[in-house]
């Protein structure tokens, strides 16, 4: 038995029988992206079009028919057109009987429609098995193969039959299918391409407005201030020093931010004697971008840790060590060990270390393939217990390196406290308050009304 | 046409005729949260409750009816109860004959019942239709929207089909669906939420009890001694300077004992001249914790970095170095280089940082989402050639750090060697026994009993 | 009711009865390991061999009967066989009519058949139902239970009810399925495990050349030139200095390399006025490989910082700086602090500081579980944005290094330039190019290209 022809002969006829015809309908980008994508995986393809004459932008190997004619060749019809012109498939609908059409469109706008355009597909062709598909690719990836970015194509629809089928034809694809559900789930997955970041954007405008302030606050203070009373030119501390101060002051109230909701919450659930009440919405909003407030202050963190690493190679910080040591040499005196400045030093050092690496270590967990291994026990744990702890060796941290010049009058510059001073208000107040809140004459009711007591349950008639 | 108006017209019947009435037995936390959750995602929900009184802790749209009628309006029942009350449930089981059955409970304890809650469900009410599934959800999170964790939803059962309807309504209240498969896989996942990180115990403790012994040690060398016998104040190092002793010192030893085990087990084999043995518990243990054991050594090694680097920030560093610069001014003499001790400190930095290098990089690649886009062979590669090369820099790292200190009596106090000495012997040991390993004349037995040989094959009658 | 006793008995049966036999043909060691596994998951096992004789080898509680026997005990047959011994099965085939065949095999090289040993048993044993799974496993981790790697195993078949059959027992044993289509994803299913790392042989071989390049371009420098014409021993910066030097040009040229290819196919469609001619091949492949060029650079770029950071604690360092206060205190002179240097010396840094942090968010975002959750809108932002940003950053961040030390003849040595300057020359050209690229005059044709537009469409007949 000669293996390989003899293989080779078997197998073709068998591949080419598993790969049924697609049909496309439509001949713009994402179409013929599509077309060439399917041919290459060895589906036969024809196209249907208003016009049938064969452009060379069709790809290789694929026909052109009249829509019913190409319709009838196919079980499974991709229906590549924009919503406003699937009116011509009304008059299909008696071919399209029983067939698989799958939207891949998308919209411009989110939420352009009152229904998804999926859903508004299977009303106009009640007889088809509508499937909704491929609209989170995009038509430039598929066409030049560099699929770097997610490669989860969802799918949804309300024939379990239909959907196995199309599910098929985006495996071997090379993509991934997600299997979302019903065809209700059509408005989200067609919102989903449209959307840039949006849990980022309060957050992220928040800390912008934030940074905008402490830079003038500290410009004021650090530079013309030292400008017009002491006529020293201090500009280049635009590049390092204020960034540096800027930088952990935003970490530590953004921080501090993220936390206050919960404790705002658990006043309003004690104040209220229930949770059946719904929070205000703003408090909502709050509590659904609390991750993404603590990863953008882990972002400021790492960079305060970046811009402190590098404080022994600044230019600035070797010129005034070395005239430091020159003119100690020079008046001939050696100062002893003021071991008390060891001790702050070290552990205002030392307190920054701990605070940052928890910090890193939250963010590390709140990465989805980890935060994904973990129950609710162990988020909790890490989330709670460490995300105070984080909190507190932070906060201790500050008020370290504030040492013993909280009240010193000399760091008071136009009557403007030291910026570090302000970033303290929140994480305090969060801080205390939440440690009223773990004496038990509120934890004890607390806990019970999170388990579903009332204070005042009232019966409905 | 009137697009909108007819199509929303035509939405909504159909809408509605998509979510089945879904029944929950059990007006309790759970229930209630569950059953308002899937009020909001469309879902009609009747409660099935001893007293049928509404109280207005049920969710708005939901009816409550005694269990019998409850559980004849819908074909999905969720049994939000607890397991010790399953027994009214048997006077029912005509009614839910065909019926799914939702197992929705959680234990106290891991492994409380000999079997999971959901078998003894199935076995009291034989003619439905099991489905283990929900429990790994919060009623909290479900409650406050709040889903930062885990929306994984384990489910399980023996019936295809009702597995299905279940995973459909999960899917429907924007959680992820994961199928563990059968019924058997219910113990499991009613464990699962009960869990805090058991892989971590063991390494924690073991670093928490050498971090103890190292503190104490360091505290007599580096604190005490000098107190006693040279009346130095040194306190202040135990803020940065001991623990920048001991993290090395743990991030060695565990790293160590990361590739103890394997070198363990190639003895063992070597020695018995089979695999099909089972390793002692211990052993078996041992190297089931061992990424975890990898993962806090890269954490002390992490310390140690942030550490060494803050060290010229540091007031102490400062003071030592200025006054040293001072007194050499003062006496007037300039010192030459030493290209010795250049090498030795660069060549000591260098080994370190491409240590910790390559420890992040094995870090990196033990999560698991890109632990699961690797294959076996490339796994290996990492975590055995790649680990074994961070093993052997850290160790040289350590060894040129000591230098030409290693026998000099000036660096023994109170007969105590220094501390990073005690760290070398065990990475030293497995270093020395993997280079004996890997000598042909024990390679190639290893390598065929691996490949299923045995030395002394025993044929049973 | 007795509960305990009752229920372990109306457990028992239950359980077998849900675990149907498996027949495993071959009692290889992979056979054999996979037996000892399916057996400790609750799965009856027998064996099919050639000798019928038990030896110790097969696991506990199996059984070894000939292959004809075995095979009609159970509805599923593994086939732990090498390809090259199918033919045996040929005699079979009327036993095996009907029965799931589950291939295991791997090969020893890529592509060794024109087809997959999967579709060549299908070919063999025309009427079973062929599942490919397994093969992605090793045989020493389902030994040792050690399944630290990857626990996906990738399963196709044609027959969707034999392909779920084979699923139940993967998970059943810990795994987790992975559903990958028809038996045409076979040949990649059995390529999968032979690869090792094949994306990234590119970008390291390319670094490595670079690096041996640079290294003794350095060494001819900074260390062989000092030593020829002053006789000064600087060979202890082949430890640190010269990895500091060859890592920031190493991360900035692959950085630049990342964004070259997107240029150059901008510039080749703008040429050709179309989208829908295929790439030069070494084009398709630079593009492909984008994302571990971009990760070895940033690899090289966390080197430069750890390198950078590190810089005060050297001895060499520390006694430079040193020796040039001494001499300054000799001389009894005080430098005023120079504030065009100071600025110099912060923007550079500054620079270098937001260009790594970008490059580490570019990272980050490239980790398969983040990339998997945002959608191409948002990772077209973020790659191309945020890396172009970066890539700005970085270069402005070696042309300040630069300074006013670029046209300086004393930094040529052997008229060799500094090697910084021959690692801006790549990145330079990629920036003005794709400046020059996003004027409206020639912006507006290519995404009219990108959209499908041709310049001159071409219908054939």
């Amino acid at each position: 038995m000669n293996k390989n022809s003899s293989n080779t002969m078997a197998l073709a006829p068998n591949t080419s029988s598993k790969r049924e015809t697609v049909c496309i309908f439509g001949t713009g980008d994402f179409g013929r992206a599509l077309g060439h994508k399917m041919i290459q995986s060895g589906y036969p393809v024809v196209f249907g079009s208003r016009s049938t004459q064969t452009s060379s932008l069709i790809p290789k190997g694929a026909e052109v028919f009249s829509h019913a004619e190409a319709a009838q060749k196919a079980a499974i019809i991709i229906i590549a057109i924009q919503r406003q012109h699937y009116d011509f498939l009304i008059p299909l609908a008696e071919i399209l009987r029983g067939k698989v059409l799958v939207d891949v469109s998308n919209n411009v706008k989110i939420n352009q429609y009152p229904e998804s355009n999926a859903e508004y597909l299977a009303q106009l062709v009640p007889g088809a098995k509508v499937v909704k598909a491929f609209n989170t690719v995009s038509a430039w990836a598929l066409q030049s193969g560099t699929l770097d970015a997610s490669r989860q194509v969802f799918v949804c629809g309300d024939d379990m039959e239909a959907k196995h089928m199309v599910m098929a034809i985006v495996r071997a694809l090379g993509l991934t299918p997600v299997d979302r559900g019903s065809l209700l789930a059509a408005q989200e997955i067609e919102n989903y391409p449209l959307q840039l970041f949006p849990m980022w954007k309060f957050p992220i405008l928040l800390s912008l407005g934030l940074t905008a302030f402490f830079f003038f606050y500290c410009l004021a203070r650090d530079v013309i201030y030292p400008y017009v009373y002491e006529n020293k030119d201090f500009s280049f501390f635009i590049a390092i020093s204020i960034p540096n101060r800027i930088c952990p002051i935003l970490a530590l109230i953004l921080l501090a931010l993220v936390y206050l909701p919960g404790v705002l919450a658990a006043i309003i659930q004690l104040y209220r004697g229930t949770k059946y009440r719904r929070f205000p919405d703003w408090l909502d909003k709050w509590m659904l971008c609390r991750k993404q407030l603590g990863l953008v202050a882990l972002a400021f963190a790492s960079l305060h840790v970046l811009y402190t690493l590098i404080i022994p190679i600044r230019f600035f910080v070797r010129w005034r060590i070395s005239s430091r040591i020159v003119s100690q040499a020079l008046n001939n005196k050696t100062e002893p060990l003021n071991t008390t400045n060891a001790w702050l030093s070290d552990s205002y050092l030392a307190l920054g270390i701990l605070g940052f690496f928890l910090f890193v270590l939250l963010g590390i967990t709140s990465l989805p393939s980890i935060s994904n291994n973990v129950n609710w026990r162990e988020f909790r744990f890490v989330q709670s217990k460490l995300g105070y702890l984080t909190l507190i060796l932070c906060t201790a941290h500050t008020l370290v390196y504030g040492g013993n010049r909280f009240l010193s009058p000399s760091s008071y510059r136009w009557y403007l406290p030291n910026a570090y001073m302000l970033s303290l208000i929140v994480p305090c107040i969060v801080l205390v308050v939440k440690f009223v809140l773990i004496f038990p004459c509120l934890d004890k009711p607390l806990t019970r009304i999170r388990q579903g007591w009332e204070r005042n349950p009232q019966y409905s008639e």
